[in-house]
């Protein structure tokens, strides 16, 4: 048609090739979504269980997705380096997981808070950074979880103060300014007899999905679809004859499940036994 | 911290200034979504009624979007020219627009498709074109309405084949190949009686959503949140000391409303009445 | 070849369609080689015009380039805006025409510095802006127009008091320092005797090479090649089948001529004699 | 100024953080250059020879290219991974290195083809594509090196052909269709007794420039700037307070000189022997 010229206007905008790709989502106003559903401070179990969901139904519905890590309104997934998901398209990679977790997370809602009606749509942002080296990757997740903790600390304490210390939140936030960690281990400890090491993994650590190969034998006990996610026909694949689909043609024996963690990805040790995350 | 360093890997991304800016969504697999949820053929009332329901939202959301134009499962959002929306941040912009879409599709849904559970989270891709000059505006919506006619004609006939012309999907195809428009409208005319025009202007135009400055006098009446979405808190503004708020200022004395139109913008009357669409 | 996959990595950099381009290039350091190359002070009649010839060879070569302003060491020139030049690439467009006007500025020095050698090959910046819409192109020009009057006022006095008036180089900035306009003319003319607007208009008003439209009767006389560009066998065209070559198929009748001009281009008059220049 | 504004349309352009930098010009319209100034076919020693003058001259200005390697009418120059050269802008870094490399051409042209007027400003393109892994860097540097080999084959049987064996271009085209890399050596060998591997390395391997580190006592002789390149004031450093100085803060023991080589860079040897190239 005289019209289709305009198609053109569409500038291409592949990324880097050989480079990892960390897709980062997080939650618009959130600080306002988690007052109106009066969501316990400062972490709502509930929430954060919603958020896994969705992250988990990103990871089945993208394969070359290996590792995904989220806390409080948050959620970072890494491809592996070699995806040509959509030909590696930056705005059709973003657009299409972030729709796919914000879906996920307002389909699931009743399921982990059945008794807090969801008020109004939320929505997230979602961006996408290229990282060409394994290190980057390692300092990435580092970085993610130590704010996680440093989060938690701070907020544990000064929900503390206001909910069981009586300070209002501006005291509260006195209190704590400039204190170092020990000394809000302290506070928690001698003024309200909590031990922070004993505090849920889930709160001072975030959420790891890891995608683990699941040996044979015990790959029969399975179903083919991961648990967890709703029985979604979009596990079956697309059928959309994408350039690469979602779905890289799965060698036939191997089988994977998506395993939720609560552990530290700071050090090594996680690394070193899931080599392939960081591999080709 | 010493992880802080990957922050540095984000690469800016902000659109050029002078342009308009339009983004379209579109529905990822909705061929399987409509057969998996039994959408009328060709055209299902309900799912297109929520299709304009989640464009309102955005619409409402966003002040700068002056125009939306919806056909299918997809939708276009025209922003003015000199908008500073999240200083014109590419990835910024398409993800939070596509997923406060996802979210509102997924939020309203049982409110039009009563009696079909939503089986699975639906999601949508969203891409951001930049275009220097009103006349490729003009010219990219009437590429759009364009193709709501073609596929329109298109499937009126091949269904009207198939669901009352006992034509297999392959035989329909087959009679329609080669075939122009004058030959389809007489197809419907002769074999099914129809009358290709007088079949609603929702399937034959589309949706627009406009937004019109409402006259003084009228504006005393309405309610301050545009009627048909969701009361929602965030209409009240974000609070969040964004760069450029999603709510520009609004001069005190100026109303709008977004209006509902199935009408005509490949012609120049609809533009020439709304002058400022295209202006700044 | 095994390797040849490294060819993949290079990643499209097309310039979005329908806007005007603008490449300015600046001399890299030419504080230093103004010095030591004993340029005239303020301005150097023999550097300016070499800059000149080189910014005409760079018309002479790329077609779509309509106008050129160059003040001091550095050039603009505009491209039209339906310009298809190496399927509009930045790299491949900057490049090339920084390259050309370097090299044309060494080629042709001793032309107009015969008794200074040149001591080191010199080097250029260069950048490409898109522009929208007419009237950033207008601002563009009048924002280096009114750059060049500002400077060469400044300089004109500075000197001024350095040369002839004995100040040292630090004095005469702190005279000048919070000066106005006014202020600097009563300078220049009370104690140097020196009318401002009667320096040369080259000073004063930068130099513009506009491609202009020769009559035909007048194209007879004119040697197929545009004078003062060194009789250059690429004026006959490249031969190189380009998707768009840098001349594209000159119209028959059509003959232009590449103008030197030292005259206003803020105002209205220059642009509104030369409507093709913002045109198409 | 009111126009001012326009310099906000120039968008940022910084390149990825962590990855390795190629950067490779290519003469422009070469085949007609080398036809007009008749260069000895199929490689004329003096323009090769200028060609490495030009890239030693950029290697000199710019320090944080570790590596060059030159064939026919390009040259490309390795970044060490972690530069921040110009904060990594791209346009600046392309333009500014191209432009130098083309100034030092022309500046140096009669010291090697003396009896040879240059007709007219040569030019060159310039690219710069980002490699995130040493393998890369390793197979682009080798697919140039094949390609010198392939072509100079191709190209050194063809004019024997040509000049000695009486065929015209034409024949010569069609004796070599088709044929593998044996039955050339083999022409060459059994028509022109001419031993390929005992012609210059020059020709087959190309030009590689490395920066390599001086022992102590050997600098003590060499004078500060490295030999070979024109006396240039340029090589005391900018005095321009650039966000990272063309020439970082040189460790002061370490010296360098760039060493001219004909060798192979195919294989690991070369490159195991300088791991610096490679490492940070
Ligand atoms: N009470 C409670 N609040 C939470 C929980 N998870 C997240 N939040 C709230 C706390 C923070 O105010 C907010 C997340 O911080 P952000 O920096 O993302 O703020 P917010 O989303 O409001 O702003 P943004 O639109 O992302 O710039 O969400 C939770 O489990 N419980
Ligand atoms: N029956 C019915 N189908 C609809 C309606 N609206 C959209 N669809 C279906 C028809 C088309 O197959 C599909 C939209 O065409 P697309 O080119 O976007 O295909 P699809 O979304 O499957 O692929 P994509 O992931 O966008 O590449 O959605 C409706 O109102 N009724
Ligand atoms: N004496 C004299 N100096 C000139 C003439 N044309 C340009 N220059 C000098 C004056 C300025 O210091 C310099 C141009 O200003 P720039 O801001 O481009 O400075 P420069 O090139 O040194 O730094 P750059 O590498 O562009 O950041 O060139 C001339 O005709 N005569
Ligand atoms: N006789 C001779 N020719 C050479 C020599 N070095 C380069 N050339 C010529 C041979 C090739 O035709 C040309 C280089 O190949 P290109 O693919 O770069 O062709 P050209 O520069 O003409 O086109 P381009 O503007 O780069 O697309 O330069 C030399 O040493 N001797
Ligand atoms: O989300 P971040 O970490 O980039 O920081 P921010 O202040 O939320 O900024 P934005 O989300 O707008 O990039
Ligand atoms: O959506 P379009 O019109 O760009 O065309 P497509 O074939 O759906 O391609 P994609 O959605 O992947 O750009
Ligand atoms: O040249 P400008 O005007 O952009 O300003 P600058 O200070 O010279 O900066 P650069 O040349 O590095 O963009
Ligand atoms: O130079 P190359 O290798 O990219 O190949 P080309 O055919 O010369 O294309 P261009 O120089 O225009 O990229
Ligand atoms: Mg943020
Ligand atoms: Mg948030
Ligand atoms: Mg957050
Ligand atoms: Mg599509
Ligand atoms: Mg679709
Ligand atoms: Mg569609
Ligand atoms: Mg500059
Ligand atoms: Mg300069
Ligand atoms: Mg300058
Ligand atoms: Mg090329
Ligand atoms: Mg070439
Ligand atoms: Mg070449």
């Amino acid at each position: 048609s005289r019209y289709e010229y305009v198609k053109k206007f569409e500038l291409p905008d592949p990324l880097l090739l050989g480079t990892f790709l960390v897709l980062r989502i997080d939650g618009h106003a959130f600080h306002k979504l988690s007052e109106a559903h009066d969501f316990t401070k400062p972490n709502d179990e509930r929430a954060l269980q919603l958020m896994d969901h969705a992250a988990r139904n990103v990871m089945n519905e993208f394969n070359d997705i290996c590792l995904a890590f989220g806390e409080s309104d948050e959620y970072s997934f890494l491809f592996r380096k070699s995806t040509t998901l959509y030909n590696r398209r930056q705005s059709k990679i973003i657009t299409t997981v972030t729709s796919l977790f914000t879906s996920s997370y307002v389909y699931n809602w009743s399921k982990y808070l059945p008794d807090k009606e969801l008020m109004y749509p939320p929505s997230f942002d979602g961006r996408i950074v290229m990282y060409p080296s394994p290190k980057e990757i390692r300092d990435y997740f580092a970085w993610r979880q130590a704010d996680t903790h440093i989060n938690n600390l701070y907020n544990t304490v000064f929900w503390a103060l206001v909910l069981q210390g009586d300070e209002s939140t501006t005291q509260a936030h006195a209190t704590l300014r400039g204190t170092v960690s020990s000394t809000k281990h302290e506070m928690l400890h001698s003024r309200f007899s909590i031990n922070y090491n004993s505090l849920p993994a889930r709160f001072r650590k975030g959420s790891v999905l890891v995608r683990e190969q699941v040996m044979p034998e015990k790959a029969v006990l399975l179903a083919p679809a991961a648990e967890g996610a709703a029985s979604t026909p979009d596990v079956e694949g697309q059928g959309i004859p994408q350039p690469s689909t979602r779905k890289p043609p799965k060698k036939p024996k191997a089988q994977y499940t998506v395993e939720l963690l609560h552990c530290d990805i700071i050090g090594d040790e996680f690394w070193d036994q899931r080599p392939y995350l960081l591999a080709e």
